[in-house]
């Protein structure tokens, strides 16, 4: 067996081992949770992860390929209709059946099936190999995305429960080490620049972040770090929620009709905040970015401090060059830690990988040149690319393997239960 | 200890341990599902029930109780707003905590506490003691009514998985053994009658039976048996659930906006009538009473047959003198038998019990003289008197010591997840 | 032409003319006005009351006559679905054509037919006379149930205008001219007795006031006068629309959802009551009856005052020896007077009639031995027995020629846009 | 009085005298509809729009004027949170008052002021004439823009009526004078260039084109001209609403939820197309450019095709050296005239400027360097840049003086009931 071989079988055991062990401390009845059509029970993710690489990689091997279970096409099918009609997204939580074990049973059917193919990957004729390999690898990124997405699922499910159940107890408290550094920003003259990967990178990434095309930079001035919890109390403290004029019509909409007067998860009492996180019950970390607020949260902070938020490209730009380093799921602390606690340099103090995610000022569309392709995987990405807001740089429940500058992930500007920041950007002539 | 006290304790044992046996071929998955806030999960049934022991009983009878969980008087609180604020109803599925087990530990402290106060029932005063008695009667009255929900529910639940789950399977096939007998009619005669239950009866009721009351009975003629299966598909085959003329205004709302053009869990595939039971997926048994039908489907039939449904009264008229006998959950068949199986005589040919609830044409109301208490158990019946209707008779998962003929069953005219059927009848004066 | 024709005559001008005075003081835009799907724009009342005469008397007398506009049969019917799908209720605001003086136009064409039929009753066969007699006996009562309507409707649209419209200036203030009596209640031991009307009775009335039928009356004591809205002053400000312990559950969930604090159209600013009515913002007139309250304000007050709302019967037996007598539109003042303003002797102080409607505790359902006929006129009451419960005796806004002991009047529970109050009563053997 | 004032003048009564003879052939009744909460009546614009003379220009030049009527400024505030609470959007039809008359008063008396104050223009200083004038700019645009509403808005509010009333009687039939020119593509190499207006051009511009920037185009290719309704139609009959994997999947949910078939208007009935127009019931034009389509529609169609919708910077930069002639409001032919229509000239075979506004594939954001101001004012657009898509080009119902290459109009993507199509665009690595 090849070192290609072993690694990619390795690479595949470690990923798929990695989604069964965050669910080591849960209770059965924990991965039924749905309190939203917007979040899924963690065994739907358990099952949907193993039916993506049965349908996506098994079916199309393999013609003759029998299904484990007919049904299970029909039921952890997620949004792809060319594949079929999707069981209703809003009732996943009402599949009592197949049960736990029986999921967990197809993962391990399934992925000895996969870990068979993998094994003889180099007897296969090379266009197919090629294609099992790319095949491969869209599926461990799909299931690191579902990695991030079960615990933030989580999360939100347990807010539900006023017993507040705990997923990890936190042995230490989140000490700030060390001070803040003072919010200053980077000056970038207007230049003509390329974004995004080429399509004919070796090196895998989603086909949203192709091509790579030419974009001009106005001047623009990005911040070295983003906006943390104490800053963000500041606009709360000004009355922030309650002025219509910094708010986008639709962000005005969602304060009054959703009363948002704080970020998801956070209470306030005797002048205290405090958040609900998957450690439990916590003080607010003064020095940690801003997290689970939504774009228009962060849209309105911009404009109450005069600036705004950076676009994506202006975001990569930067990021291109600087290495990926923060606080990933890696580390095994699921709530943004202080800033500064991973930088050992002064480059790293731009904290744009990890932490929180970083909304971006961009509208998720078509990168110039792209073409969505019309097999069912074309609906991966491209079919998504309406009303929704990009975001950077990874947070600490993505895996740190799982990132890069060019990623774009992508939510609608409401939405606040990602682990979701920003930070401010501001126009070169305006100073 | 006194063959009293023997008897209720083993009472008390009895009923509380059917409960529980009713989720022996459950998984733990399966007693989460809430498809809808109308249905509750089976764990918050377990749950609930003991609530109702720990509130009504130990909290009262010990002022200084200390609660298993204080949040538990939150989160198994139904409806008794004298109590305190509910956890709200349609997110019962969200509460994976307490898990399964430890439900199961809070059901066996209580009772535990519960059957030490009855072995010490004699040494109480007497007005604490028949305090004592009437309260667990009422908690075991309304555990029984949670064992037929708990099924109903769960049966709702299931039937909203493609995999069709089966609560238990049916060993043989339901044998129509004996021909359905035509439809005749019992005819009485104007006359001032008494109706409901005295308030100084030892023999355990609601209070929403009470007081007995005189009540004058227009002449009347009552069927001998509910309508079946076969006969409501003559009324499906003649276009009834496309007449709006047949229907009541609220209930051709219904038919529209929700697409009615069958019973609940019925299908027609190849002129084949068949529906979703708890015993998995079945051909209509054509002379077994209609079921899971609402209101407004058996007004519909009544009006096509140029009928009318019973009031209560007619109903409980007839009932009064005649043997308690029918389908019951005691006879672990969990869909209504074709009618005819429990006969031994003549008179047992009105199948007035068991089998199915039979929708009269009274809506639910206070019978004249009826009195709410204004402590918490108040709320138990008297504050859903407002658009709901009675139904009389049990069904074949109501336990048989449940029911008696001043039994007032209540649900929404539009319902139809209950175990509901309904039979004829028509004024004197019409013939 | 004999006096009958001539009586015919005069009484279908008078009434049709009756509905066009009440438009007298409104602008064109007033009469489309539609602030919700329960109430309908003026303009369509006039429409739909004309259509009724076209329809259930011009299309059934003669079978060759052409519709002034074919499609004013789907514009203006009102939930006849014997005649065919009807225009969409919630949309009737959409309807600026025909224009209203058009719908005049369609009036006066049809008056003139009416009235030609009328004049040439005596020469038609006995049958078709005397059918002709009995559609428009109908057709003027359904015009008076819309006068009744079209104001309370503009009232309830007007109340969404931040200018709040008088529809007609008061010239003096509504003077409490005597005190208000205490109020003592009336005793009736228990008997039987006979309700509603007899089907041969040659006086018009509604077919859900027939059959007259026997009926036992348990003890009871009716109030001798409803409650005013000084008293019902003393429930709000007991926070009884704070107290859970105090509501049906339905109403509970409205008061919560809706937010009731008063009653519709009060508003309360230091420690005043006010509300908006057709003669525009007027304070509370303390002797007056409580108006525009639903069924569970008016059972909520009861519970509170340890009694309860009377049946329909009850109320029916008391006012079928006295006189119709009290506040009607006939008075052109069209909000409640304060109570004993048309009292003479003793026996009227009851104040049955006129001045608000009364809610009783009875469910709106069949008397024994009603029918409901199959023809399209069937559709007219038959098919609202559900969930409505019965009011009597009329109000400021309803013809005095129109009301009568047994006439049933029904709403949903929750309904408040109706002037409506209630009176007090309870259980004999209570006290 | 200098020719600036006068032109001014003449331009302020043109423009205001417009609006009102767009409402000539109409009925009273008809200014008062308001079919869904995104339309307005007609009444309520000629309300706003005088509104905002009084608001932005009479309330900032005189401190102390007083309000015609203080309400107006709650009534007819549309978005403007800066000076108030605005009145419920959802229920401006519920305002019979103040009436048409009186709306019209109300403009007269705001006109007059209006103009005493432009013809004093000369006498104020500088500044305070610049803004004058400016502002002056800004109402008459914005009065333009509620032109083409009011007649956007009476279109879907008169398809609600069976009776479909007609705006305007057509004269002659649309005939198809020319045959349509064949589908092509003209071809622009990747360059760098300047998108938007300067912010010191003197010219007026919405404060959203601003300002000018610089913007890369990767090579492109932009169709000649739109597609038509026959190229429409082919893509309805190739099955196109009901192919999932043609729409993104916002757009997918639109056709399942919403029943699309076919574009906003349309029948289809014997295989023959028709639609409801301003000017009746019409067939469809085979070479008129398609309207009445959403963003997804224009999206679906474009994949169906192997293409994609045009940027709209790609949009401008083909626009803005091309003369600005097509059918508009001017010609007063209220849906959109076969193509070729207009053509003297090869280059007007572009069809860019009215006929239909053009979606583009580009979201509505800012643009580098854009400042919202801080004023009320700054509320007019940049708050709308929230899921919003640009469009270009004006349309059959835009004055023409009204357009410009610059202009950025904006709608949500599932909104069909502005006169709206597209035109094909693709990169040119594709061919």
């Amino acid at each position: 067996m090849s070192s290609l071989t072993t690694n990619l079988s390795d690479l595949y055991i470690q990923v798929r081992d990695q989604t069964v062990a965050l669910c080591d401390s849960l209770e059965v009845e924990d991965m039924l949770l749905q309190a939203s059509p917007f979040v899924s029970p963690i065994k739907w993710h358990l099952g949907h992860t193993t039916w993506f690489f049965e349908t996506f990689i098994l079916k199309s091997l393999e013609p003759s390929y029998v299904s484990i279970n007919p049904l299970y096409e029909h039921l952890f099918n997620s949004y792809y209709h060319s594949i079929g009609t999707p069981y209703k997204r809003s009732q996943r939580s009402l599949l009592s059946r197949p049960t736990q074990k029986e999921v967990m049973r197809y993962r391990t059917s399934i992925d000895e099936i996969i870990c068979h193919w993998i094994n003889t990957l180099e007897q296969l004729p090379e266009a197919q190999a090629y294609q099992l390999t790319s095949l491969l690898q869209l599926g461990l990124n799909h299931e690191q995305q579902h990695q991030e997405l079960m615990l933030t699922d989580l999360h939100y499910n347990f807010s539900h429960n006023p017993l507040l159940p705990t997923y990890q107890t936190l042995h230490k408290p989140l000490e700030e080490s060390k001070p803040i550094l003072p919010l200053t920003f980077i000056e970038t003259p207007p230049q003509l620049t390329e974004i995004g990967t080429d399509t004919t990178s070796t090196t895998f990434c989603f086909d949203n972040e192709t091509p790579k095309h030419g974009h001009y930079l106005n001047g623009f001035a990005l911040a070295t770090r983003p906006i943390t919890c104490a800053e963000f109390i500041e606009f709360i403290e000004s009355d922030g929620y309650h002025r219509p004029e910094l708010w986008l019509d639709e962000g005005w909409h969602h304060v009054q009709n959703e009363h948002w007067t704080l970020p998801l998860y956070w209470t306030k009492s005797n002048g205290q905040y405090h958040h609900f996180s998957l450690h439990g019950f916590l003080p607010i970390a003064q020095t940690a970015p801003i997290h689970h607020i939504s774009f228009y949260e962060a849209d309105a902070y911009a404009r109450w401090a005069g600036m705004r938020l950076p676009s994506e490209q202006e975001w990569e730009f930067i990021a291109r060059n600087r290495p990926i380093k923060g606080q990933f799921i890696d580390n095994q602390i699921y709530t943004p830690l202080p800033l500064r606690q991973f930088e050992t340099s002064l480059s790293e103090t731009f904290a744009l990988f990890g932490g929180t995610w970083e909304w971006t000022q961009s509208p998720y569309s078509a990168y110039p040149g792209y073409r969505q392709t019309l097999d069912p995987l074309g609906e991966y990405n491209g079919k998504f690319m309406s009303k929704q807001m990009v975001l950077k740089g990874g947070s600490c429940l993505t895996p740190l393997s799982h990132i890069r500058p060019t990623y774009r992930n992508f939510f609608y500007p409401h939405e606040r239960w990602q682990t979701m920041g920003f930070r401010l950007a501001y126009d070169l002539e305006d100073k």
